[in-house]
């Protein structure tokens, strides 16, 4: 077989794959909204079974003959099938370092630690869900020396989720950021408190998906690629190519959830609409890490969702939909109420300031359990102390402190991190969108979003997985990672909000 | 490995091929359902490749060895397993003996014809449509040929969708029947004519839903192990055990379409969801066959749904849904106008006598094609004719006569008499439902649905497809297929409705 034979075999076979990921995705997106009670056991076993299969394709023989035949060619290979190449290989890598057996053993481990972590929240009981949580560490720790690492074992586990992100760059990195944002956060806590009672009047579901939908269309949403959903736990997914889907929450005594709920999704759904079509099945049709990703939907739910230019022009539609409950508030007020901060203790409700903080604890949690210098049963006590010595509050027990998060019942260590570099790389991503287009912030207050959309689809979403997070930012900012961006922007944001 | 063992492996392995149709189930219903429109031909592919990694299973070397091994010991095997082996035999015996480059030269085929016939549809054109038609019939008599058949080459086609079933059987059925059917026909004709215009006034389509979702829950129809959704074309689906969907139509100015289509697919619905428990995950969990099938829809549909009794009790809670639309009305004229008899061109519209004539010219138009002794170029002359002399009207065109049905392009040959035989079915089983509960006319009367449903249940759902058609019918009734129990509920319906 010649050189172009071969790569072709190898693209049908990537796009097998993606088949398979997709059924995957759509099995799991009815799972999680149109799934009556009595299906969901059966929808778990071949969500397993079709899982498993799909992991199979990417450390079968065959994928490691097309390695080992093609790899070597790269040079002279189309840049997009030497890019496939390169990412199969990493990942194809990753998984043979683990054995069979060892993996098997942590699916099992981790399908019970959930069910467990369930009942442990539930009774706030953290003595239930500890000799899991010790032995998902010693696994992880286990992993993450197969899989090897320079300096720390937690880079291990970061890399698949940030490639190239190690605790030599985040240690500085949110050390100093946590610093200032305690400093801020002290600052707004001694200023006059700002009112937001009245985001918490009866707002009818059916309203907020009006507006949601709206406003998914106003961003440039395409909803004949994707279509928008209720869920209990809003979620993005791109089942396939021209399909990729967002869920929201309609809370009918929280404006707030829906409205940014959805802004936020539809942020992540922009990414995956906008990749090049010339990535379609060759699984670089994704965004490239959790942390880009993040960007995208933090720069459009706070950046823009959350700036006083976006309530001017889009205020009036809203109190339109909803003339008596919001009729005795206007743009300026409805714009400080959704950004009123304050130290709280479950992280998906926390605000776009102290949300970080909530992302430090649990980044040094991780890192030190990997490390060895925590111990699973010191973590209450330890979690305790870090809030109240970040955020200066105290859980008053642990189903709202230790145990509100379902990641590491499922083994997901190295994830946390994305949340907060997510903000990070949004800041920066709009230095740039600023230094190009000077007046972004006049379109959005126009209604012009598709401006600073179209910037991001140039230097962001386009790529795909081409390129890894670090050249996305390079190519996109001309910087390198650094919270001097965020850090500035929410300095400046709540000093005129505050009046600090 | 001891016998044990094996069977277990067998056991799980259909498991394996069970959670693969699942998932062609659910994206084939999302397809029809809630995909976005650019989502299609990513679907359509995915869809293909699943369909094909579901049915390469069934034909595996895996599946032969588990053949080879099991079937001889069948007799020391539990009765499940058994019926599991033989069906699968069967199955597997089909799919081997046509060419691989045959069946794919023919999945190429039709898939292209159904893409020409929607075409000619809509132009009108039938020789658009003809040569394709011409080749799918070469390869259906190839087919017949290599699957085998001791007297009628149409025997081939007809068993994989009613296991048993031949033209030896059908021709003295189906002529009978058309003979006397024919004759009820002209006498309804000549009887006063019955007036329906109420049932085509503006219905608002959120109340048809609100009904639609009673009749069902009414019906005994789990909608937590279900759900009900719009879709053009309503189908069930069984995705998963616990998991039977079903779809409607809401039709603005016509109630029939989703009162009846709701109940339908109801019927349909009841069988999948009451069948035994551990037939689970064995491919047994399944209706035997499509004509035993459409029994059940067609009882609820017709034998129940469009009775006196029925009405008596279901009219007052639709017409509290449609106060102002249906004031005017009352049970008994409601239950005259929905049972209005007439000639018309289209099969899926057609009334429930009519219907079956519609069945019998395509029967007879299959079989003289698979005989050679009816040609393609034939058809819209021969459709004409045969319209005249058995519904006493002609076509306009070929829109609304030979090329009404998608059936033939996809190479569907066979399928149509399965919805003649289920009337038969459906009446054979009301007969010994009569014998057995001499008062269930009396408990429809009373909402009390869940006593002819419960009979059901007893005698035919549960069995899955532990049973062929005819030893179901044979069980639930003592008798042998006949058309008799039809011709005798039709004639006492009709005579009575029309005062014959």
């Amino acid at each position: 077989m010649d050189t172009e034979e071969r790569v072709g075999a190898f693209r049908a076979y990537l796009k097998r794959i993606d088949h398979y990921n997709s059924a995957v995705a759509l099995l799991h997106w009815d799972k999680r909204t149109y799934i009556p009670r009595k299906g969901v056991d059966a929808r778990s076993e071949a969500l397993g079974m079709l899982a498993s299969e799909a992991h199979r394709l990417t450390v079968s023989d065959e994928m490691k003959g097309f390695l080992e035949d093609l790899l070597p060619l790269s040079a002279d290979l189309d840049p997009i099938t030497a890019r496939a190449l390169e990412q199969r290989k990493k990942d194809f890598d990753r998984s043979v370092k683990i054995p069979v057996e060892r993996h098997e053993e942590f699916m099992v481990l981790t399908s019970k630690a959930e069910a467990v972590w369930e009942e442990a929240r539930a009774q706030s009981d953290f003595s239930l869900f500890a000799p899991y949580l010790s032995r998902i560490v010693d696994m992880m720790r286990e992993f993450a020396d197969y899989w090897g690492y320079e300096r720390h074992p937690y880079d291990a586990l970061l890399d698949p989720y940030e490639p190239g992100m190690t605790v030599a760059i985040l240690d500085p990195l949110f050390g100093d950021f946590r610093v200032r944002t305690t400093e801020l956060l002290r600052r707004i806590e001694a200023a006059a408190p700002i009112d937001s009672a009245f985001l918490h009047r009866r707002f009818d579901p059916h309203k907020q998906r009006r507006f949601s939908e709206y406003i998914l269309r106003e961003m440039g949403y395409d909803l004949e690629a994707g279509r928008l959903d209720e869920t209990a736990h809003p979620f993005e997914t791109t089942i396939a190519f021209g399909d990729v889907r967002v869920t929201t929450r309609f809370v009918s005594d929280f404006l707030n959830s829906a409205v940014f709920g959805t802004i936020h999704e539809g942020g992540h759904a922009l990414y995956e609409q906008n990749i090049a079509d010339d990535l379609r099945g060759t699984l670089l049709h994704r965004g490239i890490s959790m942390g880009i990703h993040e960007s995208q939907s933090r720069f459009w739910e706070n950046i823009v969702g959350r700036s006083s230019e976006f309530w001017e022009r889009y205020f009036a539609p809203l109190q339109e939909i909803f003339p008596d409950e919001l009729g005795d508030v206007d743009a300026q007020r409805f714009y400080r109420a959704v950004n009123v901060v304050g130290p709280s203790h479950i992280r998906v409700e926390a605000d776009e300031l102290t949300y970080n903080l909530h992302i430090m604890i649990r980044y040094e949690i991780e890192k030190g359990l990997l490390q060895g210098d925590i111990q699973v049963r010191e973590l209450p006590g330890l979690w305790r102390e870090k809030m109240r010595e970040y955020l200066g509050i105290e859980p008053e027990n642990d189903t709202v402190g230790v145990l509100q998060d379902v990641h590491w019942s499922g083994g997901d260590f190295g994830y946390f991190p994305s949340y907060a570099l997510g903000n990070m790389y949004a800041a920066q991503f709009t230095r740039a969108l600023e230094r190009d287009q000077p007046a972004w912030r006049e379109a959005v207050r126009s209604g012009r979003l598709a401006e600073p959309k179209e910037w991001f689809v140039t230097h962001v979403h386009r790529h795909g997985s081409m390129l890894d997070p670090a050249d996305v930012l390079r190519a996109a900012t001309g910087e390198e990672l650094s919270s001097s961006a965020l850090m500035e922007y929410l300095t400046t944001k709540y000093t005129a909000l505050y009046a600090l």
